[in-house]
């Protein structure tokens, strides 16, 4: 956690690998709108492989541990996913998988997190927000409780790797924000 | 589709990759049971890259395009996942997502499938079964309707890579009989 | 089932009781378009009690065995339903628990089922798709393996009781026609 | 709320209506144990109506009325559900579409709530929890993020309305013990 009381320092976790990735547009753009307030640093998932339990533990791949301490060392979670046959991608899911070992110890543990689905269909990916609130809570990460963030139609929102719909950006930093009142009133528990 | 009337062709899907996997183990067992009535293929999983939108399509990996060819040749998947996060292994949900492509077209659609999940816990990896269930939905498979088939405390019921527990195999086997009856079904139809 | 083979009896049932609502108008719409091909009859839920076990069995409410006899005279259902707090209504649910008793043996098993969600919400009630889903598989009804059906925005579409929407109306009966192919498939299997 | 910060007063919800429940007689246990620490009133559902919009609203029936003032009145909830069907009994759905609304203003905003399965199976409805979060998160309850509370194999630990199993109701009432940590996090915060 960060020792800096007035500052937050949040992971962005994208479940879509391809470079103009529109999950991966939203977090920049959120990034960008967030600082200095906050400091919101994506962690690219192309490097994790696919789960493994014979390569899990002491000898876990460098890119896992790398998301592992990165987890750890932030104070929340921004975590983006497209709705992939009516769930979270693949691709987020197992790196989730990776990150929720050793069960009840691992560095998602109490860890605040707002989820968000962003696709171009009407539903905006609707559809994936239970299992991305399911398997965040499995792993007893505190999944920020608010309305759902899903944009919808978003291949008319992204240019050059931007979200410039200026009513979808700030609803998605309005739940941000309640992200950070999470943070917040963790902190206060944890100064007690 | 098998030209032999008398013949069925499964596709096995494991969602564990470990090489002591429960799941892998239950799919092996029922391909030595059901010989020579059926044949029952495991297609292994392991080199199944994480799902990239820009490396789909024409380009799609070797892999990808060889568990593709796998499904459409096949009569009917038999496809068992352990639990991971109350959900399925991201494994398996990441090989779904590359085989359901493209959307509405893919070699899933409509093919007869048997869903199961294989766990040492008491509840049998029960949890993961919706995931499952609406994730081969979305892609238009046909999940056979019955009973779930739930194996707990696998850990006890295998042994040198195969199910010892007889109780767990005949159950088994009596829902891979409810998937015949389904590909039988199908075979019905088409030869009006 | 209905013993003239070129007939269908469909009973649908709508997941929303009040007077205007636009679950019962579809269903409305759909038997007025339907007949004389098939003939789709609306089970109003009304008058289905809060489920108690303590009644359930030989002492069933009128209502509830009415019910299950309907089910089982019928074809097939058509089962619509509202989102209410991303899932399917308390109250289609508690119908669907009384008429999935007692288990394994209840008119729902082997039960073919197109289900569809209505909603004036933008995604169309599509949340509560996977939890209708699930809870029809879980009484080994055939949910029918199509697209989804969901119709959203439906505030504009329903006048007078009924859905004046040609490119929805279209849709839904595109999808009862994958009902009416699959009781007809069980038709070829029965008959044999 | 409750003005004496030592106390807290905790509403139970039962999805089952039978007298000889072993949800409700869990609750009741857990109230014996609390108290004085804590006072767990039940609310029984028996009045509760199948949801019509119709007569929501300023007209709502009184005993709707009377399960949103004790929602209101308490510091969290405690809700119990056996598994119907792979899910939350329709009884409990339909009490909780009552009391969501009016959408983003109902008493259950914010609301800490504790939730587990109790059932004589072996998984222990485990199966339904997925749905009894999503449906509370929904309408922005604060499940409590925890390690699942599922009671197993209940019919052997029930006697006389009393759950008489000390392994299980020790561990549901180390669950009640995170819910009122997550009340207590809340009044800190208000109190600032």
């Amino acid at each position: 956690m960060s020792s800096d009381p007035s500052r937050f320092r949040l992971l962005g976790l994208s479940g879509s690998l391809r470079r103009a990735s529109a999950n991966t547009a939203v977090l920049r753009s959120l990034a960008d709108a967030l600082a200095p307030k906050a400091e919101l640093t994506i962690f690219p998932l192309d490097e994790i492989p696919p789960y493994n339990q014979d390569h899990d533990g002491e000898k876990a791949p460098a890119a896992v541990r790398a998301l592992k301490e990165a987890i750890a060392a932030s104070d929340g979670l921004v975590v983006s996913s497209p709705e992939y046959n009516y769930g979270i991608s693949g691709v987020l899911k197992n790196a989730l998988d990776w990150a929720s070992r050793p069960a009840m110890k691992s560095p998602m543990r109490g860890k605040p997190a707002l989820i968000m689905t962003v696709s171009p269909a009407f539903t905006g990916g609707a559809r994936a927000q239970y299992q991305l609130r399911e398997t965040l809570s499995s792993m007893l990460a505190r999944v920020v409780p608010r309305p759902q963030v899903v944009i919808a139609g978003v291949h008319e929102k992204v240019q050059d790797g931007r979200l410039v719909d200026e009513v979808a950006l700030r609803f998605a930093l309005e739940a941000v924000d309640d992200l950070l009142k999470e943070i917040a009133l963790l902190r206060l528990r944890d100064a007690r």
